[in-house]
């Protein structure tokens, strides 16, 4: 017998007093698309999906559930990796996509409140409209505000800009007993207790509900430039990384990727990229007030690119340009997911002096374990994208590669004082990875810190630790 | 009986085989330095004080202490103002000063990382010289990095740059029961599990001992200008703040001062602050790479401060002038310390947009209560300073008016959304306010993580929550 409650037509009438029946999905009303999330690999579905629509109805759901052992998942928009949305134990999925109010913009704070459920390029467009800039640029657009929450999502603009922590002031948490508590607060300056709204950041659903957010931003840069940097081979393009980190000029991204990555976006958007000739590219972004500002840093940087071996320096001075590159990168997941049948990923993070020691290892793996392997991802701040295909090997096969190839991935990251996520989180599939990597006595700090929040386990179970 | 144990000679010769006896100050061989820090009105002794020099002695001490249930309190340069370094419970206080070795400076990761007693001053001059920049910039520059993780200290850089807690990668951690553990990593970005980094920071020595610390660099930006601004009076000058972050100009700081602090710090200092004629003045400081880059700003600026009614602008382009002015700045605690016979202050933290109704609201409650109460602070990032003064008041007068003023605005930060510190942290004598603006389900939480990490209590007892 399970520990979790299975849902009874009575808890249906329950709910229905708390929600009404028309935002309730119960079971086989239920769409497969909730059963998983773009980790198409795990599929489990939960018994009742309720489309939440205010901070009492989370907090009047949770109540009930807690009282009566229910498992509850949280999910947004369903764009992560690793199936930390999927509802392993069954139970209630809590749907957050209609909280998705802008609730205010605070100019003499520099601050915006948002529920949970509002996109990522929603909130982007809403905030450069009125002159102001939200910096964490995940590459998944129509991911919700709350998801990255939930997994401190980093994105492209992370060398210059920090990640989705750095920029949230304030949180409102529904907790696992109902209760609703605001950790943080509108202040730039707190030392006021312990921390618990960065304990929240990237916890994956599992200590808490996000209700609402309240987002620090700054103001939006005037001008940026873009340049597209190939070189012979991705070894060359890597090594040069380091050294514009040392010459103490910091672009707003720098990632890298290569040319059978650009082939795949090139035909699965349809149009073609600035260059596709080399076989490895850099690609760098600077912003600032003016193009003078940008012009000093970008010219040391082409100087040292160069030095390095690059080819050329393709520079992209115009927003269209520009965001014909950006959107192009913004394309590589879905372009390699189109390019297979099925596909699982690594999200490592090691010291950006280790990037390059890393990608030659994926080579060679790769070329033992002649598995097709691609791979892009942030040069600038260490955070590596692997991915792992499977196209016409039989299931048995590729599980078996697959294992491998991670085990080996994760043990290489260890190896080189790496982490086992950058940004897509835990989730199901990375807990044996994170379990491996990390010194039982914070894996235990953190059992027991899930069990101070979440008594009966009832938020997100079997999911982190 | 206490529930801690006093330590007998059996103790001292058990922590001898730790740490050689000359490191060890037992019973009256300790100074009356070590039973307060710089808040003077609190003096607890402890039993035994230990000059630690490496982290095995700390794993140690922590084990022993675990064991026979030892109160042990962390203590830094014991600049703190909230009473957190003081041994309340006796037992043994680590001081860490002699832990202040710098370990390594990685330029292609831009990190630092030092022991936990090297101080802020030291910390400063060590990376400018090599072109790297550490933003956080307290006024206690004899601070040391520990302590100002310990307190997540903020300082005047924060409008700009953020605070402390936005520079530490990663921190080696010796726990309760003496286990050894790094919470983060070189790493740029981290989704791998629950943050314990950050619960570390401004927990004030009570869920471990930080032996180590990897701080995130910058580049050092190469030009800043200071812009001295004279008004008629405080509420203009603070008037003006919201209207600069609104303009979109972030300068790296702004502070503000009245003229009586500032004669004040001309006597402290014995020379002349270059103006002093008008009633309260803006500070302000603007960084770049460039004297262009920063005129922009500053242009802009300074049309914003006169059309609000300033008198002046006083500009100081030069270092001699900017450092002149800063030092000034930095003196203004000591400054109005030598004023008085005794003091204490609040560090409260309020929406930046609330800076002038926190300000006005202290005016008319120095006039009502009839005490001194000298107030400057960084209007920038909404934290204030506001020192409450004894002057030849007696014991018993003193106490029921610093109660009453405390009270009174612990209560109107709380009304304007504001937390009760910004900077120095809860310590001993902050609790009460803590708890009283603190919902009861986050204090709750608080304890309880309090108990996950030290079960036994033996870390810092009596502080925060």
């Amino acid at each position: 017998m399970s520990y979790y409650k299975k849902l009874t037509a009575t808890d249906l009438i329950k709910i229905s007093g708390f929600v009404p029946r028309n935002r309730i999905l119960w079971k086989n009303e239920i769409n497969e698309e909730y059963s998983h999330d773009e980790l198409t690999t795990e599929h489990y579905y939960p018994e009742m999906v309720v489309k939440i629509n205010s901070t009492q109805e989370v907090s009047n759901i949770l109540k009930y559930a807690n009282e009566h052992k229910i498992a509850v998942t949280v999910r947004g928009a369903g764009t992560g990796l690793v199936g930390a949305a999927v509802a392993l134990k069954g139970g209630i999925v809590l749907d957050m996509t209609m909280m998705n109010h802008f609730l205010e913009l605070d100019e003499e704070n520099l601050t915006l409140t948002v529920e949970p459920g509002v996109l990522l390029m929603d909130l982007a467009s809403y905030v450069e409209e009125k002159g102001f800039f939200y910096p964490p640029d995940p590459g998944e657009k129509s991911a919700t505000i709350g998801g990255n929450i939930s997994t401190n999502a980093g994105g492209m603009r992370a060398v210059k800009y920090g990640v989705t922590r750095d920029y949230v002031r304030a949180l409102e948490v529904g907790l696992a007993d109902g209760s609703i508590v605001e950790f943080g607060g509108k202040v730039v300056k707190n030392s006021s207790g312990y921390d618990l709204k960065d304990l929240i950041i990237g916890s994956e659903g599992t200590l808490g509900i996000v209700t609402k957010i309240v987002l620090k931003l700054l103001p939006l840069p005037k001008k940026n430039i873009s340049l597209l940097i190939p070189y012979q081979n991705l070894e060359k393009a890597i090594r040069t990384v380091p050294l514009i980190i040392k010459a103490k000029a910091i672009p707003t991204a720098i990632e890298f990727m290569e040319r059978e990555v650009i082939c795949d976006a090139e035909k699965y958007l349809g149009r073609k990229f600035p260059d596709n000739q080399a076989d490895a590219y850099l690609l760098l972004k600077f912003d600032g007030n003016s193009v003078e500002e940008i012009e000093n840093y970008y010219d040391n940087v082409a100087k040292i690119c160069l030095q390095q071996g690059a080819i050329d320096i393709l520079i992209a001075d115009t927003d269209e340009r520009s965001e014909g590159i950006w959107k192009a990168r913004g394309a590589f997941l879905e372009a390699i997911k189109s390019s297979t049948t099925c596909m699982d990923e690594v999200d490592i993070v090691v010291p950006r002096s280790e990037v390059n020691t890393f990608v030659e290892y994926v080579h060679e793996l790769r070329a033992k374990l002649n598995i097709r392997m691609k791979s892009f991802g942030h040069a600038g701040d260490g955070n590596l994208h692997v991915y792992i295909l499977k196209d016409d090997l039989d299931d048995e096969q590729w599980h078996e590669l697959l294992t491998l190839a991670m085990d080996k991935m994760y043990a290489k990251a260890k190896e080189l004082n790496g982490k086992v996520s950058g940004e897509h989180g835990i989730g199901l599939v990375k807990k044996v990875y994170l379990e491996q990597s990390t010194p039982k006595t914070a894996i235990d700090l953190m059992k027991k810190i899930k069990a101070v929040f979440d008594p009966n386990n009832i938020l997100n179970p079997g999911k982190i630790c």
